[in-house]
């Protein structure tokens, strides 16, 4: 465990985020400050942030306000178990619109989620908006031993819990005019956080690195390439797709959503070789494991399609509601 | 230290957050959960959260983007300090326009308040922003006996730091078109967060129950009287009102102000008669300690001009940027 500030992956919504995040010294009782999924503080308490912008992450039209609600509160919960770290409460601020968010509801999805994690709403802020409806949740948790994003060693697998890129399929659907089937949208309006899954992992795996999938496969492994100092090698044919996004548009279209598409909220972590069970793991938790890439000496975050020598990957290349970079 | 949650005093927009934060059971480690300026962890840690929204809270022509961010940390330590707790961390998101606003000054705001404060910059989200400019600033501070709002006797006194109404005063002038004074336009871009001189009060004098003013004198000591269970009789004549409010907008108005106004993040607190001692006080803060009401047996808050009987207080009647109920 060290104080120091973890690196952030390369691209430039990333230079933001760490121009906000550069700072003084840290106060004594923050034993890991900003720059993973969450910081710590003495005592294994952990905290992080997740905002949630409408027509930035979300259109009002596709999700009930209590699917708003679960899913603001899902991705923020999503941040502790990428600490391996349980819930313990949420604080959730939210700007509405004077007209046509029906607030229960919101705060019954946030309430959902919440119980889920086995976590209380413990306190919030509320206003009005003179625009979008904006909810940022901010979530606390305890962990004795948080998996950081800065251990990955040279000859560990690169592995992730469940299926990629149906969330970005949805989207990708959505803004085609189309409705898409109930498993993409499911992927979207009520996304998973593996706390339970993550404590697992720490407990009975030796896990080097640990981080969910929120800004896209290569993104958030580029997190940890550039935490760790190695180079990652993401094998594209290992990479587990979606039947239905598959269908709905195509095989490469849905190979490139996940791999590059965001918001899975699924975990993606580095660990030795022949530590990992995924059968053990998928019979106690019913989430399938599946391996899809190596360590190495290096940097960075390459692609090996298993029909030569690896490329380096370009980063990003999906923005879910058109411009460039949605943050 | 009990687990209930604290009665909010009445009004529509205290009706839309408890609504928010009805809830299940509080986990274990939670050792006060929402109703107050902040919840409380095992370990004394208090955590709380405070949004700010362009065109609600401020219009950004008023302030520089360093004002803005300063402001919005400022806010947020002022919960730390209404608990009596020192800050330590804080977590900073925001959804910006993409044009127009300098993230790079406003996180040197945040910073210049959280180095003021003693506190790191430890997380945040940043997102664009297809309406206004959205700040929401989670904060985490410690205590080991937070001094919260349900604790105020009959017989007690009433005290606030500072002066009252200034910063109102400064968005009535602005909304006429003028500039406020030098001294009403700091009052709303640096408000005070008073965390230093919180901790003074809880360690050397008996204070019972401790809030900041952010909603309005009448509207805060209305939560202090609903989560006591007692009446508070405020009086006008002892509110110390700042000089440059009573020149722009006459003495009525500037007492209105102090009274309504809100956003002054001035300290309120009830302590028994005779153990506050205001000399010391602003000797060692440089802040005036003043006398403006008396805590009875009884429920809701009354103003007493001393030429009658009490009379049961209007709430609110002060929205900074129009419409009803900022929020």
């Amino acid at each position: 465990m060290s104080d120091d500030t973890i690196s952030l992956g390369p691209g430039r919504e990333f230079d933001a985020i760490r121009g906000f995040l550069r700072g003084g010294r840290l106060p004594g009782r923050v034993r890991i400050g900003p720059g993973d999924d969450g910081c710590v503080l003495e005592g294994g308490w952990v905290l992080s942030t997740d905002l949630m912008v409408e027509d930035v992450h979300f259109r009002r039209v596709w999700l009930s306000d209590r699917e708003i609600g679960y899913r603001a509160a899902a991705a923020a919960l999503s941040d502790l178990a990428a600490m391996s770290a349980s819930a313990v409460g949420l604080l959730v601020s939210v700007a509405s619109p004077r007209t046509g968010v029906d607030l229960q509801a919101l705060q019954a999805g946030v309430q959902e989620a919440a119980d889920a994690a086995g976590a209380a709403v413990l306190g919030g802020d509320l206003s009005r908006s003179p625009g979008p409806l904006f909810i940022d949740v901010a979530v606390v948790g305890t962990s004795h031993s948080p998996t950081l994003r800065n251990g990955a060693l040279p000859g560990d697998e690169v592995w992730v819990t469940g299926s990629l890129g149906a969330a970005a399929a949805a989207v990708r659907v959505w803004e085609s005019g189309e409705e898409p089937a109930d498993s993409l949208r499911r992927a979207f309006a009520r996304p998973p956080f593996r706390t339970r899954e993550a404590g697992g992992l720490a407990e009975e795996e030796r896990v080097h690195a640990l981080i969910d999938l929120s800004d896209g496969l290569v993104g958030d492994v580029g997190h940890v390439a550039a935490g760790s100092g190695v180079r990652i090698v993401l094998e594209p044919p290992q990479v587990p797709l979606v039947p239905a996004a598959v269908s709905a548009l195509g095989f490469e279209e849905a190979r490139r959503l996940a791999l590059h598409g965001g918001e899975d909220y699924e975990l993606c972590f580095a660990a030795p070789p022949g530590v990992v069970n995924p059968g053990r793991f998928e019979a106690h938790f019913g989430v399938t494991l599946t391996r899809v890439g190596r360590v190495e000496e290096g940097e960075g975050v390459w692609l090996d399609d298993g029909d030569g020598e690896p490329v380096r990957a370009e980063r990003g290349g999906f923005d879910h509601l058109g411009g460039e970079g949605a943050g």
